[in-house]
């Protein structure tokens, strides 16, 4: 299973996902989610991957090398249509719903003869110079959807439990710090009820019209940070319940 | 969709269980998903159930009125195998997890045949006179677990948005007030995070060995109290992420 989120903000974008991957209970292995394509001063763009990993593999292949593979750099790469060529974000959003259906096209009915599911979801955000920071959610069937100032959070793979804070406090008008503790908030609750999300976990910020990286970090167990703010959360929850009143009803 | 969930306690037990039903989001009704059976001084039995209404309707009817559908008073009821008769709550479970497979057998081809998923989950608790207060989930197939000190909260439905909070806090020794809170904070995630579930709830407690209902309580949009919890309680999260420390490694 996966948990990734990603919020569009005033300030810019944060997105965060976990790393575990699993075949199985018994088959668990770490691979980042996380895949950014950068072109300081041109274009930042993070891509977040959910599903199965055969599939999100060569999504993430496909759009980022070229149908060719002949890779980001050099004169095949400035023609073929890619993350690091294309104009728009919603272009960029395009080519992963096109990538998808492609690998669709080559491994769906094999993999359903199989009875496995063909399952990819991707949280595609950035900016691209020149135009507005973006953030969209593309799904199995290649089509996709953007993020709003109205909900300007999106989610994919194990989205429940840390759906809750997202729905209270998610507002696109937040600082960047906040929405930082926001969405480990948010990982915290999936980390804790699923134990097929599992850390480290990778945390991208961007900062509106700065056209590169502004941080990312990988999380692990030994963070400070984070162990310390899942410890605070974990008593805040838990004070801020017992401090409710006492049903007027109960007597 | 449904949302129910239980909490086995040193002093007793609580439930809570929403009345939304739905076939399709254009067929919205309300119907209660707890049906007690109480024998004061000598048993007292909460049911709530998830899944298919027919289906759930249709074990409750077994369990509660028996097989031959005499009711539960007269001479007919005394000799049923029914929630009033049995001995023990494990035998009570085992009654829930026998009609489930009767209308399985009854019903289950003819649903499948019509592609409607046989669903239904169970959560039964209560206190049969001379033994321990106990709580059992059964499940579609007939079987059943019980809480237990370590885990003393089970859910069925839509149980993943209202979880986190159950994770951090429900444990077999709080007060029977703090449970209460705690069950209707749960609920009230789930109620925001899914239009499926809805108001009214119903609330149930009971006090150990009292063998009586301690209290039933239909929660509406009207009620004051719950009300002044959600607003709480959103307040109360939104202050307590706001009030993490900022992460050190942002700078």
């Amino acid at each position: 299973m996966t948990y990734c989120v990603a919020l569009l903000l005033k300030e810019g974008l944060v997105m965060l996902s976990d790393t575990r991957t699993n075949a199985g209970v018994d088959h668990i292995a770490t691979f980042s989610k996380m895949h950014v394509v950068e072109v300081p001063g041109e274009r930042v763009l993070c891509l977040l991957a959910a599903g199965n990993l055969a599939v999100t593999q060569s999504v993430v292949h496909l759009v980022t090398k070229g149908p060719s593979g002949k890779g980001a750099s050099g004169k095949a790469a400035a023609k073929a249509k890619t993350l690091y060529t294309v104009p728009t974000m919603f272009q960029a959003a395009e080519l992963v719903g096109t990538a998808v259906g492609e690998v669709f096209r080559e491994h769906g009915e094999t993999m359903r003869a199989q009875n496995v599911n063909f399952e990819v979801s991707v949280l595609l955000g950035g900016q691209i110079k020149g135009r507005e920071p973006s953030l969209f959610e593309i799904y199995a069937a290649g089509n996709f959807i953007e993020a709003t100032e109205d909900t300007p959070f999106l989610q994919i793979g194990e989205h429940k439990y840390g759906k809750p804070i997202l729905d209270r406090a998610a507002r696109y008008d937040i600082g960047i710090a906040d929405a930082v503790k926001l969405v480990l908030v948010s990982m915290d609750s999936t980390l804790r009820s699923n134990v097929t999300v599992g850390l480290p976990i990778d945390l991208f910020l961007y900062r509106r019209d700065a056209l590169k990286t502004d941080l990312r970090r990988r999380i692990t167990e030994d963070d400070r940070y984070f162990r310390q703010l899942r410890e605070h959360w974990s008593a805040a929850l838990r004070d801020a319940y017992r401090a409710l009143p006492r049903p007027d009803w109960m007597g």
